[in-house]
């Protein structure tokens, strides 16, 4: 697919029909297994795009933040999973009364202080609000070993917030050959975290995993696995570190950066073949795992390599085998991470088979409390 | 300076008093110099600051793209240059049409095909317009060899744009021991392109150069440097980039991320002793040069190292012989590049002396194009 002529560059285009493609997939696998879907829409901040994935059967969305769940439950959203360890003073106390007067609303865990802290604003509240215990499967980021679950789901209820269940991000999944441990360690750690909370007296009823990585092998478990859902986010869209993951292939690449070349460069003495396209780290984000081969990839061109990122400039070796595209060329880049991507824009082009269709407004887009 | 208890975290804090001595300090070296100081805005993107460095004496504001320009214009700015290898087609020519009604604009040129392309799109208006023809001084990114400069200048000049100089961004002084070498190779490069259009008989009346870790050094050779005005962006508020690479003091950071410790990690076997914060790189954004320490710094904790970021998570690995902070601590965190973190927030808080002062808006936020 080329860039409409009607896009100005760089610009976030989406393939809309992919990407129905990947939510529908998705969705249908878990259903499949049984194992619930609750997407996390911190990738793409879209309310459009979260109606789709709840209209395919996501029993609920995901946010990190309560400025996203605020956006979302504006939006609809009856049931919003807060995965995020919050620290609720005062005002947050205020705006988690707001939020839960529309939507279902279940919030993260990990330490007794945070617990206390809660109840201590919430007040008699914390009733209304359901706790999900943050395990640490292995990315040693937030959560508390299994063996220390129940420590937080007992400071939990003290509070008065009704404890559901337990939740993990394995988050050490993005790494080459690291999907299959990752998924193992995560599975053993929930499991190890149910198994203590339930000796302690709580009735485990959501058991929440997953990451884009690994919530496949997780559906591929069901039956065996104490999970009851998962909350992959990246499959909406995919992006070069799924793609070389190995987790999606490039058909399943549904959002790519439309760039233009402004600066080319070709037997210059000393200095690298290159051409130097208008889309830098201000649209793409600038994560750029060891393992990764550059800033991105570019979508017809696999073999080019994005060596550098400025906030307007990438700078992308091109193969010796190949024709250096042309001055004023529009190229499509696939960002390393889509979530970051999305959080750099406030209206993404929507396109189907070439035709731009509409623009939707990235609604959720700076939340970041 | 502790973080005001009216600000939710995360968020990002300017200290007005010292980006005002940073403002001051730049401007009176420079001036003291007679050179001239054209601050590329894209780092802070606020009409208020550009106001305050226009007060202090700029010639001038640097921007990135047509959007930026846009949006200071709209706030008064009335001599701007676009330092970017524009890519002109008839949606970019009636833009510098408007723009350039009510401001005096000039542009960055680096191959023959733009020239030629704006040419056709700009018609007989490329007079109203100035260009200064880009040189690699060995970023090896945008920008032609100086031996090419008076090729693009007449290809320029073929379009109906009035040449004025050349100009560069030696990007290669962003790492450890590279300023002075990068400023060298600055002056030595842009020398050269003076020489080669001064002989293809154009008048050289503007060399622009600088970056924030070269342009002192540029002053400093004043009376022997060709160049007649620098470009620095970060120098206004600091970042850790800077402060690891020796080019400003602690003193000197005036913008850092208020932060709060949602997750606190001690003497779990296996796992590191470490606090997580709820700034992650949809705040701080993710630069992360391969000589940096980490993704940032903490103010009042020099020896922690943040190892890790998600997009709502700092992972900090504190000190052994330092006392970890407790849960609910707010700190403040200096992202390696405040380019990046400024282009997250859609609004900013301005602190002096602890309180709270006022808002600014980041009004060219995310104008990518």
């Amino acid at each position: 697919m080329s860039v409409p002529d009607a896009l100005d560059t760089p610009a976030i285009m989406i393939d809309r029909l992919v990407m129905e493609r990947n939510i529908s997939r998705m969705a249908d696998a878990l259903k499949a297994k049984g194992v619930g879907l609750r997407p996390h829409v911190k990738t793409h901040k879209v309310p459009e795009i979260a109606a789709m994935q709840l209209a395919a059967g996501a029993v609920g969305l995901t946010v990190a933040t309560l400025g996203e769940a605020e956006v979302f439950a504006a939006h609809g959203a009856v049931d919003i999973f807060i995965a995020y360890p919050l620290w609720i003073g005062p005002r947050e106390a205020n705006r988690l009364r707001m939020l839960s007067a529309g939507a279902r609303v279940s919030l993260g865990a990990d330490s007794v202080e945070a617990m206390e802290q809660a109840g201590r604003h919430l007040g008699g509240f914390a009733g209304e609000l359901e706790v999900l215990v943050e395990i640490d499967s292995g990315h040693h980021r937030s959560g508390v070993l299994p063996q220390n679950a129940a420590r937080v789901a007992r400071a939990a209820a003290a509070a008065g917030f009704r404890v559901i269940g337990v939740f993990t991000f394995p988050g050490h999944s993005y790494a080459p050959g690291m999907p299959v441990k990752a998924a193992d360690a995560e599975e053993s750690a929930l499991r190890q975290a149910v198994a203590s909370l339930t000796e302690a007296g709580f009735e485990v009823t959501r058991v929440s995993g997953g990451s884009t990585p690994t919530a496949a092998l997780t559906a591929g478990r069901a039956g065996d696995s104490v999970t009851t859902e998962v909350r992959p986010g990246v499959y909406v869209f995919g992006d070069a570190q799924q793609f070389e993951l190995g987790r999606c292939g490039l058909e399943e690449i549904a959002l790519t950066v439309a760039a233009t070349v402004v600066s080319r460069h070709e037997g210059e003495a000393g200095t690298p073949r290159r051409v130097v396209l208008d889309a830098g780290s201000k649209i793409l984000g600038s994560d750029r795992p060891a393992w990764a081969t550059g800033f991105g990839r570019l979508m017809d061109h696999l073999d080019a390599r994005i060596v550098a990122l400025s906030e307007h400039h990438a700078t992308v070796i091109w193969p010796e085998d190949a024709a250096v595209p042309v001055l004023g060329e529009r190229l499509r880049v696939i960002p390393n991470h889509v979530c970051l991507a999305m959080n750099l824009v406030d209206r993404v082009a929507v396109v189907s088979q070439g035709e731009l269709e509409c623009e939707w407004h990235v609604a959720a887009r700076g939340q970041n409390n």
